[in-house]
């Protein structure tokens, strides 16, 4: 897999330090404008072609009664994506990216994952080819998100089983649960640790049997990027879950990959504290469809202006310190 | 002094709550749009017309030797805004924001206030008039900034004789002071609080004796925003004490006001505190130049395209929970 490339965050970090501000002044933007570049691999960093994919996928799970929305919703809301209705069709076209929207067999959810795994092999590798194809090396940036009724329950039936802990320490409100219905989720949540066992040790076993086809798709896309050197800004806990499956699997794999914000669903933020991920935003969030991470955009945008177009001392003629 | 519109609040809360998305799902996002239809008192609210000001000032409390740069680098960045080479530059050009730079009285700095008030009463009137007079109803958010050598002292000092504390609770390294710099700086700080003593006790007369100019002007600006209905995004320390000279002089002063983000210099932070303030963002920048503030912006644009965006359940045919 490919690292950052030394030549060009060296070269970044030659030019920051000579911009006409205090060293380190622009704070995180200075290390968001120098890892850009560096996992781009080429000077100056550029951020003009950006994709958004989201991701959409039904599951078995919500015959256990773990979403405030019906199922049907999934359907409704790619449709609502097609028809530029979404919050995240607003968002990405403030940003000026390019949004997709990839529904992946809406018509067969996924197996009940508290009696049966969730996926066949055949159909968790279908998924995760799908996000991997729709990934190449002509956007500069990505950004991967989601929708699908019942899949906070999912992220926190995966993010157990990645990192353990209680079931209850990755369960929440999600759509809008009261204490009862959070209580239902936790109990499937338990239900599918039980019967899984040992099997989800393993993190890609993990994904087929209490994953879903959005989140395999997640992780596909995001292993593309890696490999076509596109950094990535992740987005809710959904999205987390579903690329913290490459990092279980091989350590080092989300290095291209920023957190862009940090959801009000509380799951996230102990994921992102597993993943020693350091969130841009801290919005209280919690919609998916990659909005978070859409926000979070514009302070790349702006860190890599910043970086490219500022003068230096010298071209200023600015006295420097001391 | 004008408060939220009542109507316009409610025509925003009843279109929030029909929107394709759980109820509070976009966090901070649906307050920003509540708060900035109220306070323009129109309806949908908008942000085709954002202004941001950058004033500039001198400070005589820099023979102190209060900051890492000397004091001409005030003129030296005025020059580079108006050759566009500076960061808020490039942040402007990002979020399509009108940039305007005002330097007050650059050749002849404020009276250094460990042995003098700072301005006389005509002076700080004069600068606070520059800055009211800069803002008008045409536009549709302000956002204030500043430029001036040895501003955090000032910003320190102001903010100690208007919330108290020990002068090292608000002093730090501003552009880059090791900890002998901060207590240099600290010591300035105490030498004004013992020269002015009870007198700083009126938040105006502080501005004008631990204050400088390119403050009053932001205090002004911020006024005539009120006044003219006009949200307002703070940017960083010496901005946020700046205004809190209105706050302390009229609680709720500060309400059209949104704290863009928190400052990686330590004070700001207690600022905010102190004005009941969150932040938008926490990304440790601590330049000044209104260049938090304007990432902010994004945050703000994002929020009212969703909210004026977006489809609601029944345009969309989508189900709502339960």
């Amino acid at each position: 897999m490919p690292r950052p490339d030394p030549d060009t965050a060296a070269k970044a970090a030659a030019r920051e330090a000579n911009l006409t501000k205090p060293a380190g002044s622009l704070g995180r933007l200075e290390e968001l404008s120098a890892w850009c570049a560096a996992w781009q691999g080429v000077y100056p960093p550029r951020l003009e072609n950006v994709r958004i994919l989201v991701f959409a996928g039904n599951h078995g799970v919500t015959a256990q009664g773990v979403s405030a929305f019906p199922p049907e919703v999934t359907h409704q809301m790619v449709a609502n994506f097609a028809a530029g209705g979404a919050a995240i069709n607003q968002i990405a076209a403030v940003q000026g990216a390019d949004l997709r929207v990839i529904d992946l067999d809406l018509d067969a959810p996924t197996a009940d994952f508290t009696v049966a795994p969730a996926m066949t092999e055949a159909d968790c590798a279908a998924a995760f080819s799908t996000g991997f194809e729709a990934v190449d090396a002509s956007v500069d940036a990505l950004i991967v998100g989601e929708m699908g009724i019942g899949n906070t329950t999912v992220a926190a039936a995966l993010s157990c089983a990645l990192f353990g802990g209680a079931p209850a320490d990755w369960t929440g409100p999600g759509t809008g649960l009261d204490a009862a219905g959070i209580a239902v989720k936790t109990r499937a949540v338990a239900a599918a640790m039980d019967l899984h066992g040992d099997d989800v040790g393993d993190p890609v076993e993990a994904l087929r049997r209490v994953g879903g086809r959005e989140l395999a798709a997640m992780a596909g896309a995001v292993l593309s990027a890696r490999r076509n050197r596109v950094p990535v800004i992740l987005d809710g806990f959904v999205a987390t879950a579903a690329v913290a499956v490459l990092e279980r699997a091989v350590p080092g794999a989300l290095d291209h990959c920023v957190a862009g914000h940090v959801s009000g669903e509380p799951g996230h933020r102990r994921l992102l504290e597993k993943l020693g991920k350091a969130p841009l935003l801290d919005l209280g969030m919690r919609l998916g469809e990659a909005s978070g991470a859409a926000v979070a955009l514009g302070v790349l945008r702006c860190a890599l202006a910043a970086h490219t177009g500022m003068a230096t001392f010298e071209e200023a003629s600015v006295s420097r310190e001391g």
